[in-house]
């Protein structure tokens, strides 16, 4: 790594909703020799970030940096999936070769397609990354400088093996963008671009696609007053992902639609198999299919506690 | 009211789950004239009831109480909705009309049925209700004196007008049923058994359904270390209905089945409609039931936690 020593890195995070603006924060907190500078469209957002000291200075065009980043420093691209495109036209003017770029989208087939289609090939600066946390809220007024802490990001680099990359070029980028995170105190992990879009399609979109399936079905058969007398505290925790920035869900939705498709269909088909139990009255098929589904879902959350009481107790090694 | 100011009045609570158990040591530390009485079948349960002070008393079978019974004292259905017909036989022998009769369970038209099936009508005794609480967890462990402050329980009485019961001795159990559930500071709300069962379906046994569906989508889809290492902190809660206990659950869906059938294939419609809409690549379709769930959902959260702010503040008459 040829870090230069004598100037302080920049951070440049384009777009400060609430993943851009707690990296930021995160950043500003624990590398005080950085300089943490965010692209932003409006001018509420910047004197927001200002006042409350999750960056240092606040950009409104690449050209304001066009010329000063270097192999020292790194482009966090943070905007909503369907904004990437005109970003990264722009980008592929004003940022040089050696300048490493990442981005925190859920969805990564999508953004790396976006590259390729403005570059001609997946740049070897660019390190695709996902970072596994969040709220239901959003904008920049919900950032957080410990959103990350114990949470896991997700890397999906070029395999190099594979497309004969330089492979030193390729690893200078890669361990910018992990020791990015692992200064925030995340986890980091790799996966492949098709293995990342799958499992989160999944375990993340069509959670979300159901949580907003669930109340839409349940606001057209009911009153909002008997929905509001009648639901239990479960239908609260159940929808609050519900509550999820829309504009960004419709993004993901699109542009990971192959994957959100066959996992609507999977989960098409088991919602079919207890609604002929339910309705053959075959007490003994549900039984099966919501004992199986309980069984998973305690594991489940023994094992993640497991694994958080492993991460919070620095003696337990086991 | 005829109540016997001389001897203390016996509350008798036939299973000793979460929901029985906390009415038990609800009673018990608010009331403490009254005797609270547990009918259970193993002595373990009786054991940790008594040794917590759930209870004052142990019980294995009606007998015991039999010939004690009268206007003043109050009898509680607490076992699982499919072990109901027994109990039912069991109560007609031995419990004197004169006594008031309710039930906690999360089906209604199910359990009156069962009364009907036993006493040839639906006894003016009866007062079905159904808590609307609880959590996850099962059994006498769980158990919370507190469990039912602030939670709403829905009363499902005969209308005395059109069936030509006697309204002076209707009014009597109900008062008291609803007298009991005020005690331990619930909020009393009536519905008939149709609306009970349709918007319960709809609010909490369709999200039961839907919970347990998509855990066991998930892990037919996903090895269970993909699950447990990239499921965010969304699928945790979303999933938490999940495990909740399944012989319940199983009787709730199959007790209440056209209703939960009904909610079920509202909700495939409306999934369906989002379905497509990604299929399409429809992204204005996709963004209007996203953003119509989500506008509905927050108005749910917000009116939600402005009508508990009314309640817990009693200055607050608004």
């Amino acid at each position: 790594m040829m870090l230069q020593e004598n100037s302080s890195p920049k951070l440049v995070i384009i777009g400060l909703g609430m993943i851009g603006g707690s990296l930021a924060a995160a950043i500003k907190q624990r590398k005080q020799d950085w300089e943490v500078i965010a692209l932003v469209r409006n001018r509420d957002t910047a004197e927001y970030a200002l006042i409350n000291n999750l960056i240092d200075r606040a950009i409104f065009s690449l050209d304001e940096v066009a010329g000063v980043l270097g192999e020292n420093d790194m482009v966090v691209l943070a905007v909503p999936p369907m904004a990437f495109g005109n970003v990264i036209a722009d980008m592929q003017q004003k940022i040089p070769a050696c300048v490493t770029v990442t981005d925190v989208a859920s969805v990564k087939q999508h953004i790396v397609d976006e590259f390729i289609s403005v570059y001609g090939e997946w740049p070897s600066q660019f390190i695709p990354g996902h970072p596994i946390a969040g709220s239901e809220n959003s904008g920049v007024q919900a950032a957080n400088p410990n959103l990350y802490r114990n949470h896991r990001v997700i890397l999906t680099p070029q395999n190099s093996e594979n497309d004969g990359l330089d492979a030193s070029h390729y690893d200078h980028h890669f361990i910018k963008v992990r020791d990015l995170w692992l200064a925030v105190e995340a986890e980091v992990l790799t996966l492949s671009v098709e293995e990342h879009d799958r499992i989160l399609a999944a375990t993340s979109h069509l959670p979300h696609a159901i949580a907003y399936v669930l109340v839409d079905a349940l606001t057209s058969q009911l009153d909002q007053s008997e929905i509001l007398r009648y639901a239990a505290g479960g239908f609260r925790d159940f929808t609050r992902i519900a509550s999820s920035d829309p504009q960004m869900w419709t993004d993901i939705f699109y542009a990971n639609r192959t994957q959100v498709l066959q996992s609507i269909d999977a989960f098409q088909e088991h919602l079919h198999q207890l609604r002929e139990a339910i309705s053959q009255g075959n007490r003994s098929r549900m039984s099966k299919i919501v004992n199986r589904a309980k069984l998973a879902r305690d594991q489940f959350v023994s094992l993640s506690d497991l694994s958080k009481r492993r991460q919070s107790d620095p003696i337990n090694e086991y």
